[in-house]
């Protein structure tokens, strides 16, 4: 594959910024903001066997800021953005408000991926040219974040809605490249006996068809038997593939293609914009695992049109999730809003 | 241990209630509610290696009820309630919408832990005598639950507040009997060389006492340093005891009233009921394991005045947590509004 045209900006603050394909210049006298200062530290639970991080700077992160003040906006004269451009088609920054910064303990480091320069709309309105950049935009950052010295593992992100703490309406997602390998990876990824368990689901899905919801040009989406939340959709491509890196380019779009359709089939179900997390699923540094499968995991929190579902005692103390939903039906559901 | 006066009664839908103590006999003509048919599913999630269980009766539950439906306070006539009784110290039922039931794939079992018969209050305000008999009630569940066939774990938490999913105000905590040991406690219990774990981070919190909120008839409070929430607190027997039943009726009394002392210190951090989960951790079915140590964590969701802890796509997607705040600081600030 070609790579994108990149042009890479650094801030005063030592911040990169990631301008991809056309943009316009930022106007005169652009000042970046700046990074506060902050403590960041990690820490190792040794009873859940887990790392935590703090960042004591992010109180004081931008929370809700009127439309005219919006950070991922393109700047303009008299406000400029954390884009140090006036116009653009898809832009990635190092985060104000870090989790983790790079250099202590080892390399981590957090990105703002803005998915376009338009405010209004989000990930499933996105026109198919801006959906296409996205796609080399999400690559490149994964191959380049994933080669870094003291990233283990590549996180690509978005949390979507008020409801899962978005303090900013600009259609965005994130990036975080952790210096270790985070649990639900570890254990994904975790080599056992009988080949990719990946594979094997898919297989499965795609024979008993009861759960599915998309299956076209090599990509799969269904709601798994095991959903954790009401409407929660796995996107994947079908064949064995350990990272968006190793698809081409028509299979990543496909790949996007597919999880657009879903979003879109969320903001339908209960006629309101849906809050969700989604998570990407890719291999760790180094050599691929014979588990690592590319796959994207969609967690919507309304379990029925204005109910959350709320993470309570059996889910944050025991870790066992309880769901009221049939993934039967709730695939049933989902199909029938599906454009 | 004597055991504690304990009055069993079976509901017409087979479900049992516990009355502890004194209490007065249900008004005539009670009737009990009954439970509604459901689905019931424990799955296995073979990438993330967890169960997650599917309870298809609950989006009917109880929401909110107003003051006077509350289905926790004494039957009167004409408002029969879950508890067959028109007064009562304490009682534990068996959930009418719970997440798993008895004789399905393995003896799972939800209970409900009634404090008090006091419409009113939280765990916070109850008063010396039944913070002593729900002393008795958890340990007499645990006693009686992790001998029950098919069980392997026993879980005694509280969700307390709206913002944690809570639909009824009436002091009340659950206990859930899984048929399998949750993720948590297989971490927390997975033997490993050096002793116990829980044993040394009490030691060296003592000895460097910036993070200890209490420390005093065998019972340490203190907010770890790994704390996933801004003021998580974990409260713990300094003795090694791998459960209620091994404590003292003294020493229990003693853990409570420093859980009690917790609680209220929350109630005044922020000026509002803090909303909050409770998770105790105690051994497993069987032989206990030398991890086992018994220990109480609260998590507080506010992490700051009017502000959430939202879990989003790291805690979720990846299982890392990101904290904004030190734990010393957190400890400070715990420390300035304890009594």
């Amino acid at each position: 594959m070609s790579r994108p045209v990149r042009t890479e900006i650094v801030q005063p603050d030592g911040r990169h910024v990631y301008l991809y394909g056309d943009f316009a210049p930022a106007p005169d006298g652009y000042q970046a903001p700046s990074m506060p200062t902050g403590v960041y530290q990690r820490l190792w639970n040794p009873l859940r066997r887990e790392w935590v991080l703090v960042a004591a700077s992010r109180q004081a992160r931008t929370f809700l800021p009127e439309r005219v003040d919006c950070p991922l906006c393109p700047s303009r004269p008299g406000h400029a953005t954390e884009i140090p451009a006036s116009g653009f088609e898809a832009a990635v920054f190092e985060n104000r408000f870090p989790a983790m910064v790079p250099a202590r303990p080892a390399g981590g480091s957090c990105e703002v991926v803005v998915y376009t320069d338009e405010h209004e709309g989000s990930f499933a309105t996105l026109s198919a040219s801006r959906l296409t950049r996205l796609a080399e935009v999400w690559t490149d950052r994964y191959r380049e974040l994933i080669g870094r010295r003291g990233v283990r593992y590549v996180f690509i992100f978005e949390n979507r809605g008020e409801q899962v703490g978005v303090t900013l309406h600009h259609p965005h997602g994130q990036i975080y490249a952790y210096p270790f390998t985070p649990p639900v990876a570890a254990t994904e990824l975790r080599r056992r006996s009988g080949g990719c368990l990946l594979c094997q689901q898919i297989d499965d899905e795609r024979k008993g068809r009861r759960r599915v919801l998309i299956d076209e040009g090599g990509v799969v989406a269904y709601v798994p038997g095991y959903a954790r939340w009401a409407y929660e959709v796995h996107v994947a491509s079908q064949a064995h593939r350990p990272a968006l890196t190793a698809l081409t380019p028509s299979a990543r779009q496909a790949l996007l293609a597919t999880m657009q359709r879903i979003a879109r089939a969320y903001d339908r179900l209960f006629d309101v914009p849906m809050p969700y997390m989604m998570a990407m699923h890719q291999a760790a540094a180094g050599q691929p695992a014979p588990q690592a499968h590319l796959h994207v995991e969609f967690y919507p929190i309304l379990r029925d049109r204005g109910k959350l579902k709320y993470l309570a005692g059996s889910e944050s103390g025991a870790g066992v999730f309880i769901n009221d939903t049939l993934a039967e039906e709730s695939a049933d559901r989902l199909r029938a809003v599906l454009a």
